[in-house]
C-alpha cells in the first residue's frame, strides 16, 4: 500500500435532471480511494455502520483497495441525499444522517503509518490533524474541506493546512477562505498559509494549478452527457494524488514538480469526468487504466495546436 | 483594410464592484474593431448621433480604423447602462437607448464591398444578412447574437448562420440556441446549422473550439484584477477574427484549419483579458502588439508541461 485516504464513506440518494439513485455507495473518501486506486495501492480509513453492504465491500475489494482502516460500528452507515436543479446548477441537500459518523475517531492500523501518501477528505479539520499527526513520514499530504469548515473552524483549518503540502478546493471554497474574488489572489493567499501549491476545481470548466509562481490549467473533458457529478471533485483528488504517488514524488525533500502536478491535474480532470458518466461510482465497476490514460491523451490533445 | 466589423457604438455607463464609469464609449463594433486592430486593418459599419464625441473618433482614428462606414446622424447615440452584482456573477441593464440605432440600415461604403473578413456583432439578424450580402466574396465571416433574437428572431438567426464560417456564442447561448445543455452537444447541433467552426465563449473560464470532429479549449488569463468585463466577449472576437485575417484564412477554399484556430482562440482569450483590466475601451488606449504576444505565450505555456 502506498496511500491513505480518510473520509466519509456514505449511502447516497441522488436526483439529477438525468434520473434518480436511491442508497449508492458515496462519500469523499469511496470517490477518493476508487480514482486513486487506478495508479497505486490505497488504504482507506473511515467508518460505516451494521447496514454496510457486502456489495459495496467486493467493489473496494475488487479495486484492491485495503479496507484495514474501514471501522465498523453499530448503528447506520452516515447517509446523504441530494437534488441537482434542472439546470444543474444548484444541489441541494434534501437530508443529511450522520449516524455512526458523528462519533468517528480516526485511528490508523500499524502498517497506514508508515505510508508516503495521504490525501484528508473534506472531514472535520480537527480530524484532519489527527490523521496527519499518525502519518508523520507522509511525503505528500493533499487536504481538501468543505464551506461548513471554513465558515465554523477557519482556525482549525487554517492550523491543518499548514502540515498539508496541496490544498485540493473548489472556487467558492478558494474564495470564502481567502477573501479574494480573484482566484490568482485568492491562490497567492492560500500559498502564504503553508500549502506549496493550491489546486481550484472549476467543476465543469476544469481546474487550475498555482505553485512556485507558476500556473497551470487543465479543462474539463467535454462530455456529451453527465448523470450524476456526485463525487467529482473527489475523483479529481484521487487522480491527481493516485498519479502523483505512482511518479514517487517527494515534496518534503524535492522542489516542486510543476511537470508532474500538472499531468496530476490533467488525470484528476479525466477521473473526475470518468464519474459523471454514470450515478454515484457505478462507472468505477468497469473503468480501466487503459480508459483513463487514453482520455488523458486526448484531454491533453485539446489545449494543443 | 482587410476586415470588416458592423455592429453597435455607443455610449456606455458601467458599475462594477470596482467602480464606475460615466458615458464611456462602448458597443460591440467598437470592441470587435479596437481588438482586431492589432492584427489588421479594420473598417467599421455602425452610426453614431452628434454627440459622437471627437476623442472617441480619434481613438478610432489612433488605431487606424477605416471609419467610412460609420454613419452620423441627427439625435443621440446609442446608450447604455449596466450594473454588476456584488460578486460579479450578474449583469442588470438599467437603462437602454436605441435612439439613433433604431433606424440603422446598414450601407457598405464601395471599399468595403471586397473585402475578405467580415465580423458580424450581434445585431438583428436580418440586418446581419444585408451586410452579409453586400460583401459577397467574404472568404471568412464570423457572426454573434445574443438571447433577444435567439428568442424573438430564431428562424431568421438559423437563416443568417447558414451564411457563416465561424459562430460565436456565449455558453448561455449556445445551451439557448441550440436545446442542449451539454456544450459539446450544443455544438454539435449548431455545427449541423451551418456554420464550420462554433466557439463557445465561457467568459473567465477561457473558451472552446469545436470544428471538423475536433476540439479545443483555452483557459481564460488569470487575471489578478478586474475592472469591467464589458466588452470581453467581443473584444474575444475582435482578437480571433483579427489573428486569422491576418493569417490570410479562407475557409471557402481550404479545409478547416484547426491551427490557426486554436491559436485565434488563444488571441480571442487574450484580447478579452485586456479588456478586462479598465473600465470601457480604456486599455486599448496604450495596449500594444508587443504586450498582446507576450500574453499569448504566457497563455500558451499554461497548458504545457
Amino acid at each position: 500500500m502506498s496511500l491513505v485516504v480518510v473520509g466519509s464513506v456514505a449511502y447516497d440518494t441522488i436526483e439529477t435532471p438525468a434520473g434518480r439513485a436511491e442508497r449508492v455507495l458515496g462519500g469523499a473518501c469511496t470517490y477518493i480511494a476508487l480514482a486513486a486506486s487506478y495508479f497505486v495501492p490505497v488504504g482507506i480509513v473511515a467508518v460505516v455502520g451494521d447496514d454496510f453492504a457486502e456489495q459495496d465491500r467486493q467493489l473496494f475489494a475488487r479495486r484492491g483497495i485495503d479496507l484495514a482502516g474501514l471501522e465498523h460500528r453499530p448503528g447506520k452507515t452516515f447517509q446523504w441525499e441530494g437534488v441537482y436543479s434542472d439546470d444543474w446548477n444548484r444541489r441541494e441537500t434534501r437530508r443529511l444522517e450522520l449516524n455512526v459518523f458523528a462519533g468517528f475517531e480516526p485511528c490508523l492500523p500499524e502498517h497506514y503509518r508508515r505510508q508516503p501518501y495521504l490525501v484528508l477528505g473534506n472531514i472535520q479539520p480537527s480530524l484532519q490533524r489527527q490523521v496527519r499527526k499518525q502519518v508523520p513520514e507522509a511525503r505528500l499530504v493533499a487536504g481538501d474541506t468543505i464551506e461548513t469548515w471554513i465558515r465554523t473552524a477557519r482556525n482549525e483549518l487554517l492550523e491543518a493546512m499548514r502540515e498539508w503540502h496541496v490544498l485540493l478546493v473548489n472556487e467558492s471554497e478558494a474564495r470564502l477562505l481567502s477573501g479574494e474574488r480573484s482566484l490568482r489572489r485568492a491562490a497567492e493567499t492560500l500559498l502564504q498559509v503553508g500549502p506549496k501549491a493550491v489546486v481550484i476545481k472549476c467543476g465543469e470548466y476544469g481546474a487550475a494549478l498555482f505553485c512556485a509562481g507558476d500556473y497551470f490549467y487543465a479543462p474539463a473533458y467535454p462530455l456529451a452527457e453527465v448523470q450524476d457529478p456526485t463525487g467529482a471533485g473527489d475523483c479529481f483528488a484521487g487522480g491527481f494524488m493516485g498519479y502523483l504517488a505512482e511518479q514517487g514524488c517527494d515534496l518534503v525533500a524535492d522542489k516542486v514538480p510543476r511537470r508532474e502536478l500538472a499531468r496530476a491535474v490533467l488525470y484528476g480532470s479525466v477521473l473526475g469526468s470518468f464519474c459523471c458518466e454514470r450515478f454515484g461510482p457505478k462507472r468505477f465497476e468497469t473503468l480501466t487504466r487503459e480508459e483513463i490514460d487514453r482520455r488523458f491523451r486526448e484531454l491533453e490533445s485539446y489545449t494543443r495546436f
